[in-house]
């Protein structure tokens, strides 16, 4: 038997400063799929309170250390820093009391960016929605930034000269790095031709969660697929700085992955979310 | 007894357009916050397939429905085709078969901006803490877009100027959106002194997602407070163009929440957190 007890709404107050108490300790949660539709005590699960089963709370000797870790973060210079950045000055960061690290624990998975880099046509949407599906079926959040779906908003005021093409990765990359930091595995989608702005994406992540995916697609075939018939209209001259026409494209140096790799040209879209899978799994990015 | 089937690591790849058959629909899961650490066998739990215990998946009638759903999201004009010289000429792919509802029923909750807005010293950031504290420990997934934090990376290049400070709640906007197509609440916490800048921002997002909470708290009040000094350096003409000093503020004409209520001029963050989960409750955020 199973003894679940319902949380109480209860807030707990403990960042906003204004208080000088020692902080009270958010739960730890764990999560777990279970049957739907929820099951009744009949069953065996025993539910107190008449609570709703999602809001059922763990109770764990562990939570002692989360606790300790939690007053760490919240206490001294992380909590406020005076700070003078790009053209602001006068700008004070706000540390919150719920960080990283208990998003991650609620999600059972680390935040990361997968940056997807190629040329226009070599599959990198493809790829990066058949990640989304595989993540998904595993109970994993992510979030794709397709290049071409956030110039439609965030970066709507961006042309394709030089530095807007700059301006629109670094953008990219500090919203993909505030995703990570949400808990989330963030899916970036763009072309980002030039190595020193996926390099400058990179240096924004901690070490180790900035995974550079590289199309490795030759132009011929990019430009046979011609998916959107943007190649076409490149060579018309119809559009001007085209990546691989007359734009070049800087292929990683020395990125996480290849794909499709050497020896499987052939593989499938599902075949290589599996060996993006693989190597997440294997640096514990799927797990809290 | 309550027993759960282990998920196997399964890539449903429905969606390749590859396959003409129906699409595999996606598991369906629940979460429920269960003790830790992780319950035996003995105490009455019985999971097969000695699987972890998050990766537990649910079955259940009503995933029917789920298919069904899932099968009109992708169909029509969702599907994008492209063309491949691999095995196929033409591969037929959706934008992305994992949308927002899924996200959403994976987290137990309804992506949205909770846009808190006021004087600097009004409050924001401590409320914005205090709720982020309070749904997480209801197991709710949120992010804060703190309008400072935001300046020290994707609006780093934006000054205080005029057309500055509305590109900055621009961007903050469009951000907030994301967010909250990926399923989070998101708590945007920026002074935002222009209705007309705020306005646009609700525009951006599905009638009733997005939340403008109004934190009144007199001038006189938030200079007293002064949390940064920045009110002194204001009025020693230090800080030029400063809200409530020497630029106007505009308070929300028809916003969600007024905070603090009349009445209740002394709640305490945690006070004002519940006010807002009420509402988030009563709007239905807090289920999927």
């Amino acid at each position: 038997m199973v003894s679940l007890k319902a949380v109480r709404p209860a807030i707990s107050c403990s960042s906003s400063g204004l208080e000088s108490g020692p902080s009270v300790p958010l739960p730890k949660v764990g999560f777990v799929k279970l049957p739907l539709p929820a099951p009744s005590p009949s069953l065996g699960l025993n539910v107190s309170n008449n609570a709703r089963l999602s809001l059922v709370q763990a109770t764990e000797e562990s939570a002692v250390s989360v606790a300790n870790d939690r007053a760490a973060v919240i206490s001294g210079q992380n909590l406020r820093q005076m700070a003078t950045n790009g053209k602001a000055t006068n700008i004070l960061w706000h540390k919150s009391s719920v960080g990283k690290l208990h998003r991650q624990e609620l999600l059972q998975q680390k935040g990361c960016v997968i940056w997807i880099t190629g040329l226009s046509g070599s599959g990198k949407s493809t790829l990066a929605c058949a990640l989304c599906q595989a993540l998904y079926s595993r109970g994993k959040l992510t979030y794709i930034l397709d290049g071409d779906n956030v110039r439609h908003g965030l970066n709507r005021d961006l042309s394709f000269k030089a530095e807007d093409r700059a301006e629109n990765i670094r953008r990219i990359g500090e919203v993909a790095k505030l995703f990570a930091d949400a808990g989330i595995i963030c899916i970036a989608s763009v072309i980002s031709p030039y190595r020193r702005d996926r390099d400058a994406c990179r240096a924004l992540l901690p070490e180790g969660d900035f995974i550079e995916v590289f199309m490795d697609v030759p132009l011929q075939i990019c430009e046979s697929r011609d998916p959107k018939g943007l190649y076409k209209l490149a060579r018309a001259g119809k559009i001007k700085g085209f990546t691989g026409i007359d734009d070049p494209y800087e292929p990683p140096l020395n990125c996480e992955l290849v794909l499709p790799q050497k020896g499987i040209n052939y593989a499938s879209p599902c075949e290589m979310a599996e060996t993006v899978i693989s190597f997440l799994e294997e640096k514990g990015f799927l797990q809290a």
